[in-house]
């Protein structure tokens, strides 16, 4: 029994190199010919066969993806962290007291080492003077404002080109074949819903990260949703499974991550019944992109990677598994 | 254009009436011919027929619907309030010390008036005592097994069995049209989510409600999820737009409610631009359900009953409207 499922397995396996069933077009092209390559599409495969021992039916196809770090870069800062400097640097004619007060003033003399002193309380800071007091249809415009024309400084791209071609591969490749596709990151909610839809392909609802509170009003006859400057939920380490049980409610079968941030998360995912993926995708290309782990103050990886070598989770190398970083 | 675009609509609506186009199924099968039905049908034909004027994407195609009166009964108390004596009934056996501390004691000795003399404070206390202390999958077992054995008082049906055939349909309806459908109910998110699947077909990740706080633990090498006694979210009122927001993330094109606490979910809702469709379920038949509106205690419906007349939002009637409440 158990031979004839796993050569069943193989052989949906080896055909499932060439296309993926439901679209004909070739799966995961960027890969190369790499052991997380066969994990992935393998995993695919025995889960989605009808008939196989790993067989998960079509509504618990749940896979949850971290994003910065994981769908997108993350180096030499967090992009919503870019995203708050510059909205500042847009509000400060109306904060004539920001030229004298941290950490507006480093920000509004480009002194990224003295925001960054101001530690936590710092960033919190900035993320509520740069992300609350509108309405959420006008904070959404100004996230597409800014994801439209905002350029990052080493690269020189949009934000929303320094997105992994491989991932994207990753994630149209889960979406074939009957899965549904999340975002569980400990970005803004609300930083990342006004564009994830065109870019990966994941609409809104789908979308879980962190918080600040709204508050519904009727001004004038027109009711809205006030964001305020209160944090809500960090969607971040054991926030994760938090999270994705708060909005998704039931425990995912595939878990992508990147960071020591993506731990539990992976944790919670790996430890359910049944067949489970758990990858971390590590940054091992100081040439195409950026190589960090156990040091970066971004994205630390260390024990998620010690821990993906215990439980034998897959590992993605960044610069030996995948042909192009950002699909040039 | 306008007489062009309306003719159009009307014959697409005329041919509604006999099947839906994903299953040739009959539509609405339990409404009567009435101008709520005439309204559902058409606003689903006219954001669903490719160039009408109000053709509304699919990834758009959004209705929330609150659960207690408006998919299932709430009389002579919320379900959910039932489960809660059951449950604090079942566990007394452990905490002796309820026998002579309130509400504890007038649940133990079926005395409803004493429970609820105790006022909100008495079914918070109720609702974490019954509610918290466990794992997310045991308590989820738990409502599972109450779900398949527990009776209604007055019915002696399944609580399951008190869904409203007519709304089925209208789930139905809308789903074989493209929508997604959610739930956005006072209620607490995990009582509904094991049973809503089956009977509703709304997945959990579509289930929006109240909930109290869960916290990521590892236990002897078992990550699990594990259920505080603190309130997290209130999705009533005021909360229900932003529980939309939160998990939804868009503002839905339908809203279906009973009650005054749906009255700013059905505000948001219509306010959006283009086609939006609000409809309250008005309990009329004291004969096949309850008949109650201004002056009741659960599920009162005044304030919405007036804002519905003077927005022209579609009222049941469940009277007259419904040839079968549930479906027998």
């Amino acid at each position: 029994m158990h031979t004839h499922a796993s050569l069943f397995v193989r052989l949906a396996f080896a055909a499932s190199l060439l296309a993926s069933p439901a679209s004909a077009q070739p799966v995961l092209p960027s890969w190369n010919d790499v052991a997380s390559r066969a994990a992935l599409v393998d995993f695919v495969t025995k889960t989605t066969t009808p008939g196989s021992p790993s067989f998960v039916p079509p509504a618990e196809r749940i896979a949850v993806f971290d994003n910065d770090g994981t769908l997108w870069s993350e180096q030499p800062m967090y992009f919503q962290l870019a995203f708050a400097l510059d909205r500042v640097k847009a509000m400060a004619p109306s904060h004539p007291e920001w030229k004298t007060k941290e950490p507006f003033a480093s920000v509004l003399k480009g002194d990224l080492k003295g925001v960054l002193a101001g530690g936590e309380h710092a960033l919190v800071s900035l993320v509520m003077a740069s992300h609350a007091g509108t309405t959420t249809e006008e904070f959404s415009a100004i996230v597409n404002e800014w994801v439209a024309t905002a350029r990052h400084p080493k690269t020189g791209r949009k934000y929303t080109e320094m997105v992994f071609q491989p991932m994207l591969e990753v994630l149209a490749h889960l979406r074939a074949n009957g899965y549904k596709t999340f975002i569980v990151s400990g970005g803004g909610i609300e930083f990342m819903r006004p564009w994830v839809e065109h870019v990966y392909g994941i609409p809104p609802e789908q979308v879980v990260g962190s918080s600040i509170r709204t508050q519904y009003e009727v001004r004038d006859g027109v009711p809205m949703l006030v964001r305020l400057p209160e944090l809500d939920f960090i969607d971040d380490k054991a926030g994760k499974p938090v999270g994705i049980h708060r909005h998704i409610g039931r425990r995912p079968v595939a878990a992508f991550g990147n960071s020591d941030g993506d731990l539990q998360m992976l944790q919670w995912t790996a430890a359910g019944a049944g067949p489970r993926l758990a990858l971390i995708v590590h940054h091992t290309d100081g040439e195409r992109e950026w190589a960090y782990d156990r040091e970066s103050h971004v994205g630390r990886l260390d024990r998620a990677l010690d821990e993906a070598a215990a439980r034998g989770w897959t590992v993605v190398d960044m610069k030996r598994d995948w042909t192009t970083i950002f699909g040039d």
